[in-house]
């Protein structure tokens, strides 16, 4: 349960209700997922965080999935299990197969293993590595 | 500086060095970077690390460099610094660009903002999300 | 569910019990929350903690609220559910309304998105930073 | 040394100096930290950083100091040691005394070290913390 | 709720069944517990991180409790609920008793503490520390 | 380079000189590492660190070798790269040999790789793991 109630359609403000339905046009779905309802409590908050959102995973250099996978990548690291939920459910949605799921959760397996390792053994980084 | 010294050809076992060797192959390159050589203090290690690496980093459903930005990301969430220079410059040898580089700059930050914003609100997760 | 029950105070020792007793007399209330519940499986631990606690958030250089804002800071970059709730609670009773909340959010999130962007970057520090 | 060369006001876009200079208006000093100069590479991911790191960290319910001590918090717990220079560099240009920066880290201290505990133990969320 | 269902025995492939029945074979009991079964959707990722945790938590130079102790340490400062519990009941299987168990939660407490504090204070690794 | 200047004994103060001896005392060295010099700028923080520390660390149901293990698992987790070397270190002192080293690695690694399997999959807690 969230530190604040997560609000509805009718008990938030005239500035959270048209961030709502900005969220409900660009994904083509009436549904308003409960990080949006709790980030409703502070209307600035939650509209430019959307709003730098909706720009970070547009189409771009890198497709929407990919970008989707790298979110899942960083939040399954800290450990969010609402982001780790809802990144896989919108990977899902893009078109990630049980194939590439397995193989996200391998490298994401691997590295976690790897950093345990390099960290443990504090490895100095290698000149040809440096910019 | 690492824990232990870092071995050169000369001073590691037979068994390390046949997988400097396989490293070598596999890559196309005479150099065998820092952590390799940290490991190479046990050769068991050494060896099933090389070997699950090799496997989990080869082309499939995921082409390499995607891989290799997902190790970046969760190297980054976990501040492994030898990690995330070892792989960004693995990422830019295979093909990523500087608008690659900054898109997944900005998922990587756009995905710590809003796991620090839906861990703090504890948000929990939609019915719709689980599967 | 705890890893080991939770203790009433009929279930406890004599000197876990005097620290139940202790928490409700610098609290000015009758509630013991559940992490001491936990600890009271080992009263020694259990005492530790609490002593150190109460001198830590005493009122001194920084008033009570801020330090229960660092406290909820901490635990949202580390990811305990836990800390978070019984700290935002903590916070909330010592008078922060809703417009601080979201500075505190907006902060968290801001900082969560700047480590990921250094990390990812590795920037070096700068000089004039150092001691 | 960090994954990309440091820009210097010659090497980087009009955009990117734009910021600059706004960093020294804002700031009052000529000296842009090095965090700017690494996120040049990429003006548009600097500009939309900047100007909401301006918005966050300005005076509001809270207190620059504050606000620059919650990051010092996130980024130690986030182990990102240039955050925790350049914030701690900020808090004592802020006015953060030697006696409020012991208080600091003693809340850092206590907050990391029940967060291992709670989390060991899996403490489950009382009741009467829930919103 | 996990991303993906668990799978009973008549669910998983013929690979994945035949892991399950190791892990019966090795742990002497028929109980095969969640973990597995949703790593089943990947029968190799299954079978490899299996075979791997057989060696790796095997009796050696450490004994098998202690490495249980290990792992719930490691996993406590990650966060990762669902490793504390299975790790600290498969410590207690083996042997942890309350007064060890206090300990290992006073260590982690510690070394979560003092890590805050090296971290907030950005402390210099003392050259006799280095290899 | 620390966030403070390191104390050398001429400058601390009268209580941390007197942490400084019985470090001095209780290790049976003259050497006081940076940690604690960083530290002395706080000396009441200094005395209780060392207080708590020297009790937590002290033979008991544990053996100190086997603390100190349990020091570096949670340091490598965190990234604590002062703590990872400070701890290896005291380790090896104690008489970590490098096959113990060895397989302190190889458990950290896999444990930090099953926790991001883990937390990837968010598989839920199995009843029998429940206190």
């Amino acid at each position: 349960m969230s530190t604040v109630p997560l609000l509805s359609d009718e008990e938030v403000s005239a500035e959270a209700l048209a961030v709502f339905n900005d969220i409900r046009a660009v994904r083509g779905t009436e549904y308003v997922n409960n990080f949006w309802r709790a980030l409703a409590h502070d209307p600035a908050l939650l509209a430019v965080t959307w709003a730098r959102l909706k720009e970070v995973m547009a189409p771009g250099a890198l497709d929407p999935l990919v970008k989707e996978m790298l979110y899942v990548a960083v939040s399954t690291a800290n450990g969010c299990e609402y982001c780790v939920h809802s990144h896989t459910a919108a990977a899902k949605a893009k078109g990630m197969t049980p194939e590439i799921y397995g193989e996200l959760l391998a490298v994401i397996g691997m590295a976690m293993q790897t950093n345990g390792l390099v960290t443990g053994l504090q490895v100095e980084v290698d000149e040809g590595f440096k910019a």
